[in-house]
């Protein structure tokens, strides 16, 4: 009894909030009924600020801003719906269409794959480019002022060619593409998940990912989809629903990954962290499949770029080269140094990701309009500008210049002739090349206190960054943070130890710390071997157990109702009954055009489900808002079809052409004669949605919605009557709602 | 109309088969009542022969073997029952209490790392020992008579010493552990699959297949588990259900192919693959870490037993080297060669799985008999030593015995001094060394007829010896011949073209052949890089289209109710009311104890799942065989519950301890009083069962089903009424079962 109470009180505090009702008229917005496209990209753009004006609008709730959970997320619905013009479509096909549709599925994870490659390769050339026109005009300017004296000219330039690259950047994200900010990460993550993040897979948004990473570092697996271009193909109509295209973008972020680090096993890998609970064979092996494409391309491309047609050996984007596998050797005696290194690993990615939280909460507070966004970033790149060119200065570890060096851009500065200035190996280069430097540099090209130096300034300046309105992951970054402290340990244990031929090479320690932080991130490129390993695990529970991953604490941050891998486990008081919404609106299998019309039209609710019943009450179908409207659209009423007798049957096509932007209701009009008419649903409702009865437990619940990927379940009393309807909503908010926070922190374990 | 006159005659079909009844009176034995442990070990043995008897009873059915479904096997359970005990323990339970069971679970994880290494470890030195005492004596004998001309006399000693061993191990496996016959693999695949393959996990039959890895050359990742262990541990009694059981046999499982191969990302992949519908992040890296675990155990083992204490470089049992990054190079128009030899790799693997098939067909008809199969076991292992010596004799292919040579055992023959001979190399020698000699001997060390010989003859023992009564795999052979062939293809290719540089190391193709014969099992171990890749897609494609995986085939053979990953593609059109298994024996929720008794004494159904009804026939929960014989073990009768009113009441830890081997319900005495008297089954059930409406299709059922790990699915009607139930063998028959073959050609797409 006390449970339902706690209930009710629920309900109506998530009605006060009112976010529902402040949000639901853009969502459905009849300003511009016809341009529907147009509309839906101004709109998701309102959206996102109005989220945030109603968050500034109500200070006092802000802190609590990670327990909210927005309802303007819509799910995406991964289970079929099994009516009976699937079914009759389905029992139509041949063996040999279900053979054909296969292949398509394997043509089109070969064109993810290719395009995803060719379009990385593109990225590398102009970002080396773009990078390479950056340092060489600072480094002329630097080279020309050393000995002139009008060294604060070069920092000028070097500040304002950042800043342009970041502003350009910036303000397309900020004004035009709010979604493209950040990584792109956390978005396929929730894409997976079963939340339809607006526009994540369309390609404008990718475009705009693409052209940021040419104008910053680049960064982050690159997730290119092709669902734009799939809707130019006839064959792949039938693809034309949530779970064809999840598992497209399954094999898309593969893809991506696979490109980015040359590593094929690591992008299917990533995949199924992600999406693991929708898994078969078939579709491993495809995404495994659109991984090998991808990388095989980019190496094709990449090699003719680089005048060596046809030498296929370059592995990925980003090369960190291959270690020597005598120096990869190790002792028993270093384990437990591998350990502690792991859980300083952790701990600095702990409190990583604890100031990147305090900031995007300061920045989800103060820095909410798109020209303060662009201010930020800009400043962001000419603080880093400045931070570097000051340590660049004021550093003085020469390092002698071989013959045979490795540097692009080796800063000659106030060293000897046939010297270098050593930290601006660190700074003064793209993070990847940073890397590939501390990886492989001999022993004794830098010398600790510019390490340590490096590491500490690096480490904030890359916090400060993720998070900005702009295309910029955390993962290389977090490479190179690790990489140099790798090293800086290797060197102090060097010191230490009278062992000095193992610790000789320090270049082994960054090898091992290098994927510390990026566990703090979800991509399970674990290749390595034993010692890695051991670092990454140590470091992962040592993190865990202080602080989310990164990209869990921004999805939090922004509310996203994300269902994690299980309820949590002090959840099993729960049962159905106290979760789901109740009282649910439900349908007449033959129902009236106007009770439609004015159902889907009730801003104040704006389900997507709707349960069929014949009386009383009897659950007999269910049917989606989307089906509703293309019924609508369609006019498929039964009084016409009477009249009518030639009247074209509604196909399955009709629905397909429809996805995935259906019209909003209000685009449809509806004569008040023809609201009079009936509709009859049979045919076009799944008739066999997933029930469950009202005293399941809330895991159990939990468990079918995950494994099935649902959007809705019906739960029904002992006599199969509709009592209520269990959303995505009404279990994420147990993780991460504003109610229950003993849940909440459950939720964590 | 037509669909449910099918199902009528199906189902009278299944009836006349009377496998059923032929088996259910061992399965349920009286003869001992009370040794129920023994007999059940007796009970599983006369099971394995009396299928065979049956089998050979009807001749006629049996070229139709692979389209049987025993009814033998039971189901796993991977469905929490969530009772009201469940529940109520649960809720109690603090969150501290579940953070334990987590670290106990990780406690449990390392400990199967723990031992799986050990063993491993174990293995690895006995089998060293033996082999080196077989060769040692074969080649001192073979040296003696060389000159002497009674060579006659080596082939004699050899063939005895190959045939002792296998004997040994063939008797144990034909008399006493039939379980532990083959590699092992397919078992762990039934069992993640969630079928009961009876004792698979038993410390007896882990310990007979590790003895015979010891007597055989080693083979096939080594499972071992610990359940028998687990018993002795207080703490760890939560654990005692399936799906805990599961998650540590898929731990097992990665923690032997870990150490098999050096490669925990490799084991966890092969779990993955095995059981990745039930898959969660917190498992993958539970499972990641016992396979991190095994290899450092085994690592540290070895390197004591090598006198290199603490160098734990060593990657695993097989360590087939490492190879130098610079001959790993490879170019574009490479491509095409690695394609058609995968293609040829494919067929190969086609016809090894074809004439396999065709041979375990045979055995399955006539070598059913345990001394049959011993002395089947010896024949092949005379014929190998036989063929094998023969080989090396006439072969004339002597190659120079560098000071450098790798070689254990050169034999020198009729080579000149300094000399030995190329064909023994691979011969003789455990196939391990011979891969690994294959992989890294100087280009011109074989010579093509010698490798051609060996290619083949190899192929056909390998052939013919799997599927003896032998715990031996399919792994290492395939290897030894994708190697094999592979070098071929690299030196005839580097005869015919005239880039010589590239093809000057065969060895490289051998590591790209080396994996496509395993392609035909089912290990995710691909961690090789790209030409690896795209030999074993191509294989995989090739093969899949000729016939299907090893291990499936096997499966198949054995009449195991498999469920693939989804239900055939053209089932659309079957709906669960044509599926399932009706009427259905139902229990009110407060029934007679002897109703419950006499149904659970009907042999002629042995259901193990019961659909608890309120009248009328209102589903209300589902009960389980074990519950109930449990429940009447502790006779919880309402009766008694009334006038002792300071009974005990039933814990879940009675559940627990009974699992897994709950008692035989003859082995329960139940007086003629107490058959009157009343159960209550309410606290018991589990109330809230997975429901399917009638009308829904078959692939929707089998999502379900599989994605949950289910036993029982109720099917109702639209008033909540039990209508039928649906399990494993009701979904499993559309693939493989003897009717409808039209859905079994289509399912295996």
């Amino acid at each position: 009894m006390a449970n339902i109470t706690k209930k009710v009180s629920w309900s109506s505090r998530a009605d006060e909030s009112g976010l529902a009702g402040e949000a639901t008229p853009l969502l459905n917005g009849s300003e511009q009924p016809r341009h529907s496209r147009q509309f839906y990209v101004v709109n998701s753009f309102f959206l996102y600020v109005s989220l945030q004006e109603s968050l500034r609008g109500r200070p006092k709730e802000i802190p609590h801003n990670e327990k909210l959970l927005s309802l303007k997320y819509e799910s995406l619905d991964y289970d079929n719906i099994e009516n009976q013009l699937f079914l009759e479509e389905e029992r139509r096909m041949s063996h040999m269409s279900f053979r054909c549709l296969e292949i398509s599925r394997w043509i089109v994870c070969g064109l993810i794959g290719f395009l995803t490659g060719l379009i990385a390769c593109g990225i590398d050339i102009v970002v080396e480019k773009l990078a390479g026109y950056k340092y060489e005009a600072v480094k002329e300017n630097i080279e020309k002022y050393t000995e002139a004296g009008g060294l604060s000219i070069s920092l000028v330039l070097w500040v304002v060619l950042n800043s342009a690259y970041v502003m350009v950047g910036s303000i397309i994200v900020a004004f035009f593409e709010p979604v493209a900010a950040g990584s792109g990460i956390p978005q396929i993550k929730c894409f997976l998940n079963g939340i339809k993040i607006p526009r994540v897979v369309r390609l404008k948004v990718r475009t705009t990912h693409i052209l940021m990473d040419s104008l910053e570092q680049k960064d982050a697996p690159l997730k290119v989809k092709s669902t734009s271009l799939k809707r130019d193909f006839k064959i792949f109509e039938y693809f034309r629903r949530d779970t064809e295209k999840r598992d497209f973008v399954s094999a898309g972020a593969a893809a991506g990954v696979s490109a980015a680090f040359g590593a094929p096993v690591g992008g299917v890998l990533f995949s199924l962290e992600e999406g693991a609970s929708f898994w078969n064979q078939m579709l491993t092996w495809r995404i495994f499949f659109a991984s090998m494409i991808s990388t095989f391309t980019l190496n094709f491309f990449l090699s003719i770029h680089h005048k060596k047609t046809g030498e296929l050996s370059n592995p990925g984007l980003i090369n960190f080269g291959t270690f020597d596998s005598e120096t990869m050797a190790y002792n028993l005696y270093e384990v437990p140094l591998f350990i502690a290194m792991g859980a300083i690993g952790g701990l600095l990615g702990a409190l990583f990701n604890f100031l990147n939280n305090c900031l995007t909460m300061f920045r989800i507070r103060y820095v909410h309009r798109p020209c303060l966004q662009v201010m930020e970033a800009m400043l962001v790149a000419a603080v880093t500008a400045t931070v570097s060119f000051t340590m660049i200065y004021f550093c003085n570890d020469c390092q002698p210049l071989d013959k045979d060096h490795t540097e692009e851009y080796p800063l000659q500065l106030f060293c000897a002739d046939g010297q270098y200035n050593s930290m601006a190996t660190a700074f003064f280069n793209t993070p990847e090349r940073s890397v590939r430097s501390l990886f492989h540099n001999q022993p004794g090209t830098y010398n600790p206190q510019t390490l340590g130096l490096f590491t500490l300034t690096y480490f904030f300046l890359a916090c400060w960054t993720y998070g900005l309105a702009v295309s910029a992951g955390v993962f290389i970054p977090s490479l190179l943070i690790g990489a140099a402290w790798g090293r800086l340990c290797g060197i102090l244990l060097g010191q230490l130890s009278s062992t000095g031929k193992i610790w000789a090479d320090p270049g082994k320690y960054c090898s091992v710390l290098n994927l510390t932080v990026i566990m703090m991130e979800a991509t399970g490129n674990v290749t390595y071997g034993f010692p890695i390993m051991l670092v990454l695990m140590t470091a992962k529970i040592v993190g865990d157990y202080f602080v989310e991953g990164l990209y869990d604490i921004h999805i939090k941050l922004q509310s996203v109702p994300f269902l994690h891998w299980e309820a949590p486990a002090t959840s099993h008081w729960l049962t159905a009954r106290e979760v789901m919404s109740s009282p649910v609106t439900c349908l007449n299998r033959i129902e009236k055009v106007g009770t439609i019309v004015d159902i889907l039209s009730n801003t104040s609710t704006s389900h997507n489900g709707f349960p069929v019943v014949v009386q009383p009450a009897k659950l007999c179908g269910l049917i989606l808002r989307s089906q509703l409207i293309v019924l609508l659209k369609h006019k498929v009423f039964v009084e016409l079809a009477r009249s009518r007798l030639t009247q074209r049957k509604l196909q399955l096509k009709d629905f397909r052409d429809a996805y995935p932007r259906f019209p909003p209701i209000q685009s449809i009009h509806v004569s008040q004669d023809e609201r009079e008419c009936m509709m009859d649903l049979t045919e076009f409702m799944n008739p066999t949605p997933y029930t469950v009865p009202q005293e399941t437990s809330l895991p159990r619940v939990f468990k079918l919605f995950r494994a099935l990927g649902l959007r809705h379940v019906v739960v029904v009393n002992d006599e199969n009557k509709v009592v209520g309807l269990v959303t995505r909503k009404d279990l994420a908010r147990y993780h991460m709602g504003k109610h229950g926070l003993e849940e909440l922190q459950l939720a964590q374990t």
